[in-house]
Parts: structure tokens; C-alpha cells; sequence
């Protein structure tokens, strides 16, 4: 490094900002904060957070701060998703942003915080400052990466059923999968370990429950749900 | 955003690094920078700089305007990898880099900067800052994504036979692939485009040489060169 900028204007305004991907009512959702300041009051924000150098130990601990504090969700996925930059994307000047996606079951945020509501990928409102365009790289992401790993199955509760995995690839997906052939992957791949049986709530045996077995990293085994 | 921050130690100091791999005497390598000065002084860094707020448009320019700086090459191909944070990375102070990854052909390096050498990704020299582990990033990324995209066709030349072509990828991926397979996934995915016959320089018909199809992103699409 050879040369130190010394006033903060010539370093950039850096913050981190999370798509929060979920999904409700059958579709794949993003949780939004409404804007109570200027700039941009009134319109719809990711969720985020200036980066504060002397608390946080890297930028995922600004994001999980960010979610402790406006989601409340305990168990998530969390990745980077990529770094937003430019004079133009806040009026307060030059900034980046390092964008993180969280991939988080409905249930876990039941305890939203008010000002922030889930709304379909599919029918977004006016969004400020650039996060219509962070939102689509997350979902590009999602439906890209959700082809060939186990990034869909942060969307369920840790067990789960068969049509439950396969309900999740769906949404994230955006699209029908062949069920024959999903099936024949996961097993193949043996990703899963059954659970013991809950207790009989009804007629007929229930459902197997599922969980993604201990020996993989839950997001990086390959799973193509291809034909 | 509800503060703003005052003084430049409010804000992290921002940097560009760029993993540069090309290929060299058959191995994957990756071009870095002996430091002159503290901190590190003699180790080898990625070339990289600070982030000029005033100047850049975006970080993906200061990763260009590094690369021109201190490598030269004018085609290349550039994707950002991993924002890379924390206090203990840079002695300066709490810090970030956004790392990104520029795949080159080996001819085009041929103007580097003095200082800047070539080194085989298995048999590195010791680094500065964190920057093993951003190159160790960068190589996995290209061993994960070289295998079902166009990724390691960076290294080539914009014209190239189907032999140089599978030794791109053999360099990339760092193991040899099944010619064959390689070769029936290559035509059956129609991204070559062949070129007309050079002039004949000795005995027999010259191999043909090809260029990636101009109706795919260089890098866009799939490529599986498993069996």
C-alpha cells in the first residue's frame, strides 16, 4: 500500500446489505424494510448496515448483526453474494456495499421486526438505491446454484419430508421439477439421514422425516436435479 | 443509513486485489509482486490498490486499472471473487479487499512490470497480508467452475485447436480428462466456432483452429467435462 488516505471522504462509505430469500404462500420471497428517512422514504431496502470496524471481526459479522437485528432468525444460511460499488448508488457518496444472501425457513421469522414484510421476487415494489439489482443477482444465484447444491434446502426446518425437499427445489427454484428423477438423485447421493418415526397422528404410517446428513457441509455437495 | 461516519478510521480502508492465473510451462500459475517496502517487505503479494473514490466507477475499474498498471494485458477476462475483511489482515488497520479473479492467456503477460513474477499455484513463495488464502480461493474457484463452464478458455489465445483447448482445461483443473468425453461434450454444446485454414507450413492439412461462438458469453455457459 503506498499511499493512506487520511479524511473518510477518501475512503469509500462501506456497508453490508443481506437479501433475506425465504419462501411463502409457494412462492420464493425476499423480507424488505420500508424506508422511514430520506433518502428514498417511503420507498422499500434490503436490510443492512454500515460496516464498523471497530466491532465487527469481518463483513459476515456485520451481516449477522444486520440479521440479529432486523429478522431474528437463529439458524440461516449465509453466504456472500458480491460487492455493489459506484458514486451513484447513494446520495451520500461513493460506497460499496458487500451484498450476503441468507436462505432462512418461513418459521424462523416469525419475529420480524415492524417495517420489514416478505414480498414475492416475482412482484417487487420501488425499491431504493440500487437493491432492485442486488436482489436479482440473489435470485440468480438461488436458481442457479439451487440446480446443483443444496442451497434450496435452507429453506426448510432442520427434518423434513420427501415432498417437503421436494416443495423447496420447487420455490426455489421457479420452476417444476421431475419428481421421479429428483428422487432418484437424492438417493443416490445419500445427502439425507431418516429420523426415527414421530408418534402416529392419524390413520396410516407418516410421512419419513428427513435430515441432511452430518458428513456433508450442508451447501456443498453437488446435486443436479437435471433429467 | 442512520450514521455517518467522520473520520477515515470510521470507515475500513478499501483495496482491490487481483488474482491473475495463467498458464506456464504446463502448471497453473499466478503473478505476484515482490514488496519493496514494510509492511511484508521481500514476501510476494497479488498486485492490487486502494480504492479512489474519486476516480474509480466502480471496484471492477480499479481492478482494471491495476491490471493496466501493473500487468498489461489488454484482453482478459475479469470476475470478481470474494470480498475479503477484519482488523488483523493489514497492519494499517481494519481493512477489506475485494478480491477478484482475471483468467489470461500466457503471451499477453509479456509486458509485466519488473518485480512481478510467475508462480505455479502448487508451489507458492511466501505471501503478504492474507493473500494465500485469496489465492487458494481463486484456484478452488477455478477447479469448481472451470469443470462446467468456459472459465479456463481464458487462458487461451482467442484462436486455439482442440488440443490446446484440453490442455487449458488440464491446466485449470489440474487433472488430466477423459479426451473423448471432452471432445463429445465440446461439439454436442456447439460453443466453437471454427476458424478458416492458415496457410500450410509443412506436410499434411494444418489442425483446425476454433473460437468460442459469438452468440455465448465467454463464460456463461455450461460445460461439464466430467464422464
Amino acid at each position: 500500500m503506498t499511499h493512506t488516505p487520511r479524511t473518510h471522504l477518501d475512503r469509500p462509505l462501506a456497508s453490508v446489505d443481506v437479501v433475506v430469500l425465504t419462501e411463502d404462500a409457494g412462492a420464493l420471497c425476499v423480507a424488505l424494510v420500508e424506508r422511514a428517512h430520506a433518502p428514498y422514504a417511503g420507498l422499500w431496502a434490503l436490510p443492512g448496515g454500515v460496516i464498523r470496524p471497530g466491532e465487527d471481526a469481518h463483513v459476515e459479522d456485520t451481516a449477522r448483526a444486520v440479521m440479529a437485528r432486523k429478522l431474528g432468525p437463529s439458524r440461516f444460511h449465509l453466504e456472500q453474494l458480491q460487492t455493489f460499488s459506484g458514486p451513484e448508488r447513494d446520495p451520500d457518496g461513493w460506497s460499496l456495499s458487500v451484498a450476503h444472501l441468507a436462505v432462512v425457513p418461513r418459521r424462523a421469522l416469525s419475529d420480524m421486526r415492524p417495517g420489514v414484510r416478505l414480498f414475492p421476487v416475482d412482484a417487487l415494489p420501488e425499491m431504493a438505491f440500487d437493491h432492485a439489482d442486488i436482489v436479482a443477482v440473489a435470485v440468480a444465484r438461488m436458481r442457479g446454484k439451487g440446480a446443483y447444491s443444496t442451497l434450496p434446502t435452507g429453506l426448510l426446518e432442520e427434518a423434513f419430508t420427501l415432498p417437503e425437499m421436494e416443495r423447496a427445489y420447487t420455490v426455489a427454484l421457479g420452476q417444476r421439477i421431475d419428481s421421479s428423477s429428483f428422487r432418484r438423485k437424492i438417493r443416490d447421493l445419500a445427502i439425507l439421514e431418516p429420523l426415527p418415526p414421530g408418534p402416529r397422528t392419524g390413520r396410516g404410517r407418516p410421512a419419513t422425516r428427513y435430515r441432511l446428513a452430518a458428513d456433508i457441509g450442508p451447501f456443498n455437495r453437488t446435486l443436479s436435479t437435471g433429467p
